[in-house]
């Protein structure tokens, strides 16, 4: 069967591209309320896909926000497995334009590479899992399990409304075995299936000084400046060599498994490909660690945006009167978001300079989360890869967060095998993410050769 | 003589009111290119003004952008004196116009105050030195002093052409004195004679860390991110009682006079106005000076904007390539902006966190200024202001930047008299500009008050 179906892969490959440009152009920017009518045509563009796809049930689910789509196609009956397969729709912000060669919403391929926002993450990979099953069903008629799918508009803004979704309808996610593909592979021509994530929480700092903006040398001197007060408190999160300075933050850290370190090692440290893809001479970070164990396995504290005054060309003589911080913190097991939230916001109280009131708001958060890899339905992940890439499966964690991964963990407590098909050098959540075409043909084929290793496993 | 010109003046009071109302609605805003001919209209409305006022020769002199003009009497002769009047005829920007209570550019007397964008800065001053000379010619027939009026179109943007001009008009200028009048009295019923202003240094700082931006959650704890090491750096200026830590920043500033040291003293220490007009509950700036003290008489470096990464509503989980700030030094006299460039700069070579590379774009630049009151153009202006304000005048320094003054002050070498009528209630550069029209009668008296002692002691 496998070779009938991606036979037929091969046949409509071109016709797979063309849809997934459809999908590409939707602006479904889901931190941007000015785009929330192109989330929702997102979402029903989708149910449209997942339809002509062959799923019996497809659901547009309204939340507080943007809506989830779900799809099921249960034939293969009770006594089968059901695989529940995750992707998200929505999209990063694409700022600053000005960078991107092509505009983010005019797919256009360039050297076998598909550009826009969203190519790699994570519309692409999406629709790679809903053509395998398209696929399978147009060749063979039916599949060995039952799937389920749940794609949704909120990952980029940390699926506020997730959690209680997948809370309250763990009968309708049911399922032995949880596919996500949202990871990247460990380079090109080397896939990954990874064991780990990094949790996060994001806190916005706005500070406050005068009643209003002041002519710098009227009042200059004699009263604090907010932009002052504010990178005093930045310049305190963290100590010269970017270790943490806000008290508490690294207790409780669980040490990293022996074997992992094991294969952790195995795979180098990371720092020549990190110079390379970041473009820096020199690399920077907590001292002791390797650049894949600073990104996998510490924790961070980053600024994501700094802003207050003037930004105009030229000069403004102003004593800017608020002035704003945006970080994110990404944290690993054993660490907990609202605990490192009450820390951060505790060492703030106690670094507040003179002269301003400073108020944080906290955004997003998710758990770290870590997958023990012995479920069978990693096996068979590995074996796909190897059929199709000819090469072994690199065990990987990842600096990023999925915090849905946890969610499920947590609601489902079935093997979640995070298998992706993006390359780290894709510019996800930058101006030119793109995807390479290749993985997206090798992709299509691996998914199918999962099924069928889980099924001759079953 | 005195009193019959005064007499005269008062018989003539309203006619000046009336032919400044009109000089208020010419729109001449300097910055703005629409009213680039409003601009050179209302410098053609001066000729005609300076020529009814009889003086012997006037001109309208081409610059780069806003003409100057400029005016002569020189009947007094060659051995007698010359006085040098500066003033400007441009005006700042209305916006936003929604806050006028009525139009900028339709002057309307309420309340004994003439609303109008430049009523105050600097139409009305202006306007009063050419109407006290024109009184005394009327008067006399005959002036006791040369004079000289060089009123500019450009000041309001930096004075871009004034310099060149200075510079290569030295003989045209010649003079025993110069008088200005555009810098505030101390408060209402209470004039002041100007005798500093702080000098300027503005720098831009641009941070570049690595290629591109990149997704926190992968690189995040491996590479400089581009805005910590700016705020790491901008911390590092000021130590947190807001001293500043540039090496030799403070060197070679000169002590306050004595005289003027107890003149401040007995002004008080404004530190109640300051916190009434920037709207704190504490004031914050170098320990053991007042904030009159710390406004007039200490330097300072003020961060005028910082920006870089996302600056959007919720979380964009990036870190940012590049950073950036601009600040603005204030100087005193003793130091010189461009030795203060180059301490920053090596401040900022010495503190440059590893993994970024930092430039530097030197902007706007100026000079502090001092003026030795010992002239005796200094006693005849506080006996002016004490025959018509009852009251002994204040002298005071002020924390803003007037470059030309310093111009005038390398270029010429005459003592500089900054004798204003304007309250720094006022409005200049906001809403509902205003000029309080007891001090344009009294101002009017003031000069040719002025103008007798001077003779007097001549």
């Amino acid at each position: 069967m496998k070779e009938a179906v991606i036979a037929h892969l091969r046949e409509n490959r071109d016709q797979y591209v063309e849809e997934l440009k459809d999908f590409l152009k939707l602006p479904s920017i889901s931190a941007d309320s000015a785009h929330h009518e192109d989330v929702r045509e997102t979402a029903v563009w989708l149910k449209a896909a997942l339809t002509s796809a062959g799923m019996d049930k497809v659901e547009v689910i309204e939340t507080d926000k943007h809506p989830l789509v779900y799809a099921e196609w249960l034939r293969a009956g009770e006594e089968a497995e059901t695989i529940l397969i995750y992707g998200h729709y929505d999209v990063q912000p694409v700022d600053p334009l000005d960078l991107w060669e092509t505009p983010p919403f005019e797919p256009s391929i360039r050297d076998g590479k598909l550009y826009a926002r969203g190519a790699s993450d994570d519309k692409g990979q999406t629709l790679m899992h809903i053509k395998a099953v398209q696929a399978m069903l147009e060749v063979e008629g039916k599949l060995p399990f039952n799937v389920k799918f749940l794609i949704e508009g909120e990952e980029e803004i940390g699926s506020p409304s997730l959690d209680a979704f997948v809370e309250s309808e763990k009968e309708k996610l049911a399922a032995d075995v949880l596919i996500i593909s949202d990871t990247p592979m460990l380079s090109a021509g080397r896939p990954a299936i990874c064991t780990g994530l990094r949790g996060i929480a994001a806190l916005q700092i706005d500070v406050r000084g005068t009643k209003g903006d002041l002519h710098s040398g009227l009042y200059g001197g004699a009263v604090q400046n907010a932009l002052h007060a504010l990178v005093q408190l930045l310049a305190s999160f963290r100590d010269e060599q970017g270790r943490i300075q806000v008290a508490g933050f690294y207790d409780g850290i669980e040490a990293l498994p022996e074997a992992e370190k094991d294969s952790l090692a195995a795979l180098g440290s990371g720092d020549e490909e990190m110079k390379e893809e970041t473009g820096v001479r020199e690399l920077f970070g907590e001292a002791g660690y390797t650049s894949r164990e600073r990104t996998w396995t510490r924790p961070t504290l980053e600024l994501n945006g700094v802003y207050g005054g003037f930004q105009g060309e030229g000069v403004k003589t102003v004593i800017p009167a608020t002035a704003h911080a945006k970080l994110t913190c990404r944290l690993v097991p054993g660490q907990d978001p609202t605990d490192i939230f009450e820390k951060i916001e505790a060492h703030i109280a106690a670094h507040t300079p003179p002269g301003v009131t400073i108020t944080t708001e906290r955004h997003d958060s998710g758990k770290p989360f870590a997958a023990p890899v012995t479920d069978r339905a990693f096996q068979a992940a590995a074996q796909a890869y190897a059929d199709v890439y000819n090469t072994e499966v690199a065990y990987t964690r990842m600096g990023g967060s999925i915090p849905v991964v946890e969610t499920f963990d947590a609601a489902l407590g079935v093997p979640i095998v995070l298998m992706g098909f993006g390359l780290p050098s894709e510019n996800f959540h930058a101006p030119n993410e793109h995807f390479h075409l290749d993985n997206f043909d090798k992709g299509l084929e691996t998914i199918v050769a999962f099924w069928a290793h889980y099924a001759q496993k079953g």
